[in-house]
């Protein structure tokens, strides 16, 4: 059963949104993934975040660009945690989207993460749940293990081989 | 019957959507003016929206401040125009209210003024309104007139008392 | 006869301002559109926007980039609704076109929609236009019923291919 | 025991986090509240961040200002969850906060709320610990009420009072 | 007989704007200085700039805030050189009246000083006006003097009496 | 005789301010143009600058990108018209050159431009000219009239083949 | 003989700018302090910056705000560090001071602190020079201790009479 | 032995970080180069910013870019001067990586250099080292004077062949 729900209002944020799905994977975790519009379908959307807690939804993960209402006007109807990814826009590079999300009124958070940052939001997710499930801290502490591992690599192989030579294998 | 529907979030925003009302006041069109948060009454606002043409309501004035959602979400729900007023913000001086205002993705269009343009969010409702009403047209070219008149008497003044006279005036 | 105008400054706005007209042929309105300049050809430009309401203009929708003047002098000359849409630019983005046509003074109203919005300046036309034709309510609902089922396709289609897939098709 | 760590770089910033404070008394929630900088006393904080989940913390909330680094760096060396609050800054007003605590790399979220919201922390922070105290959700519903029933005063004494009256009285 | 004309859209910009009056007083160039407005007098204001070289002015000087048209306008019917002073604004600092200003499209140039900086946008009326005066090069270099010897004087007080004497004297 | 210097700081602006340079070619207006920098050759740039005016020159045209200070350093020295071109930069769009150039103390006024606005300083440059010279003003209004043609034709254009055509043309 | 130089352009600056004088005079580094314009006169600025190394100065620590240019140009003519401390502004809050001091093209670095960072730009100079006197680092970390014990007596406090308490007594 | 230490938090960081690396090898000090995030392995990073100075290392070169905190963590731990160059970001165009570094609270300077500025992170680092070595003044000087024909030989090209045969050269 679903523990996390992912939202975007358009399927042009799929490709970032994804991310988000792919750490939830990693982890383990049941998550449930669709394309849902706050302004295109305001009744279903309605419908979505009121009834999403009682299908077992714990966190709904919330991606959208531009003047981005989807995470907030979820986070005025589910009473769990709402992250918000704002995506990156053209013109403006998300700052519209990140300020539509994150500043938030008092009373409605939205748990923002970085523009883009759609992965930090299943990790986030990861982090919220793990407050039930000591096994995912585990997981956690292994994840953060292999991401240091990961630079430690790059180190020594920048040690070895010098920059010129990195680059060039870039 | 009222016209026109002036919503705002928070009565922190009542001083500045007041001059909305004015507006519509000074060329006599009814209207209706509360407090409604599409954050914090969902079900009370998207009520509100959606039975509102059905009560007479043509235009929507929304005005809200940092992640502004209150003018989109109307325009998700209403179907004839919303105009949106920016609220100006202490950190950011109204930008983050303006994206959240303007940015509308395709299909949901809000009518965004000025930051704190209150008297123009009046304004370009009568404009719309007469549409359908030519005798609005006479009181805009009225109201233009006036406006004109206001700044020529200003020049006058100036022109007769000098700078210097004039801002000790002010 | 044409209700709407749909202006712009320059032929480089045209593969934007050209979204307006589609919705305008999209909801069966009349319209014409031309390239006129507020800098270039300033009398040209002040007869236009002097004489369109009495050659039945209801609407001007105007686009600008940069110091974006044409949809504000068009308010401050046209008595019916003005609405201007900011052209996105190289270096920053649009938003100096934005700032240039939404911080309009107080007695002369733009009615701003998002960066290269277009085809929501061509919607909110329609919207207006709804005042005064309950038709274009209709088909404004049909409009609404289309997106919705839009997105439910993408939703759709999602749930049954997954994300790695729908990826790979786009 | 504290389930709850709230931090702070400086008490300049403690008119602000004690609203965070504030919110986890209003729900009965145990936590501890400490002025600690990463950048003037490093090891402490690193030895902080470190044995905090061992005495019992489930959650961090971090306020900082201008390059705001308390909140990703906690985040570098606690497990579970970390909120971060950007705090308003002279200059910049607080956008330099935001980008700091926000824009964090992929792997180490932060959970960031708007410029100065801190009681939206709180509210967060409690959101998290009702994934596994379903009280906590009732007592949610019962704030979500609250603020409903407050606007909806407000709206009531609009509408008896006028918005003349009401503003007279702010 | 005048050779400068200074013009601002509304008497709320008067007390910056008199700066550049002090100038060419300073300078002993003739100037008018009126209160007009592009956007509400629109048939006044283009007569002004039609009409403006056939009575001896030389240099306009153009100070507006917010959506600031007037020195574009200005420009655009004007064919001497125009110079624009963007008003500072609250919620914006000035930075919409600068790109208002400044990003005028190829073809129609306006001489941007910076944000309240009419005293600049007075000299630089004269630092043309020089072109054709050579008097006025000596007065320049006089007042270049002024300047410099004022800075020295400072300097002089702060190393006689110290930064500490310096700021409780200010 | 050389009447407008036109300086940059390194020829990577050279495609840019070469636009300054084909304007005045058009005006018949003599000019000379070389790459001078503030930062790498001090010396020599002050002496440029100090003995520009007894070389001839009226006007010195100076373009820059990011800390901006040749047009600013010029203006320091040269007690003729400057005219500032902030060059569009990779990361800021060109908003530190444009704060650079355009934000200067009161009494060093720098005549700032557009973004890359070279062309329009060339047609600064040529205005100011003009003071002395009438028969640039006719050759100001002819190219006035040049532009508007411009427009007139791309606007027949339209209303002839269509937006579909024109777009398919571009 | 004084090793570091601090430089303002304006005495406006005298009060941010002391806070780099209290710092060396708290490490006993000897400095002088004066106010100088690179715009205002650019010979003595020119020389002071050319025999600065030849009089002993080491570091140079240049304050100034909007386009400010004199930490920039005391980097083109000396050759040992510059640190540059953009002032803040009103209008831009010292965004503009920042771009100008920070965006130094390739060849000629400025050492940026943080807007009004006068205090820092004190001490970099002091970590600088204790590149060759390691009496200075002992120093440094006696003054880091105070910094942190500082932060602990605070976290003490705090801890004792608690927020409310500690909030009364700010 | 290693004079510098220059550190990155990623590997897509080192091609703009090797120009740092190629500046201190054109000047002949001895560096070393690593990847190291302060996030991602803290202990590593505390381990390395504690031990650095016992090592020979004098100055520190941070870039990171985001909520760039690597370089002032770094300062936190390291007593000599660190060096911080913000990496461009996609979205933001690395004003996020220039607020998370030059920010820095009283206490802990960051000396920064512009986005993407690695080489005059370098060129800063030699001026510092210079203060105990005057065999660097020289080779700083000769450095100058590289640049400064540099650009001589290019305006010299410019003067011989026109800016179109330069453009097309390019």
């Amino acid at each position: 059963m679903a523990k996390v729900g992912i939202l975007m209002g358009s399927d042009s944020d799929l490709a970032i949104m994804s991310k988000a799905a792919q750490i939830l994977e990693k982890f383990g975790i049941e998550y449930e993934m669709t394309i849902i519009s706050a302004h295109r379908m305001p009744d279903i959307f309605v419908d979505y975040a009121k009834s999403a807690m009682d299908k077992g939804i714990k966190i709904i993960i919330a991606g959208a660009g531009g003047a981005a209402h989807l995470p907030g006007m979820t986070a005025a109807l589910f009473p769990l945690p709402v992250i918000g990814v704002p995506i990156m826009t053209k013109g403006l590079g998300g700052v519209d989207s990140l300020y539509s999300i994150v500043q938030m009124p008092s009373g409605i958070p939205v748990a923002t993460v970085a523009i883009n940052g759609a992965a930090n939001a299943g990790l986030l997710a990861v982090k919220m749940l793990a407050l039930e499930d000591p096994s995912l801290i585990e997981k956690l502490n292994a994840y953060s293990l292999e991401m240091k591992e990961g630079v430690m690599a790059k180190a020594q192989k920048l040690d070895k081989i010098g920059y010129d030579e990195y680059i060039k294998q870039m």
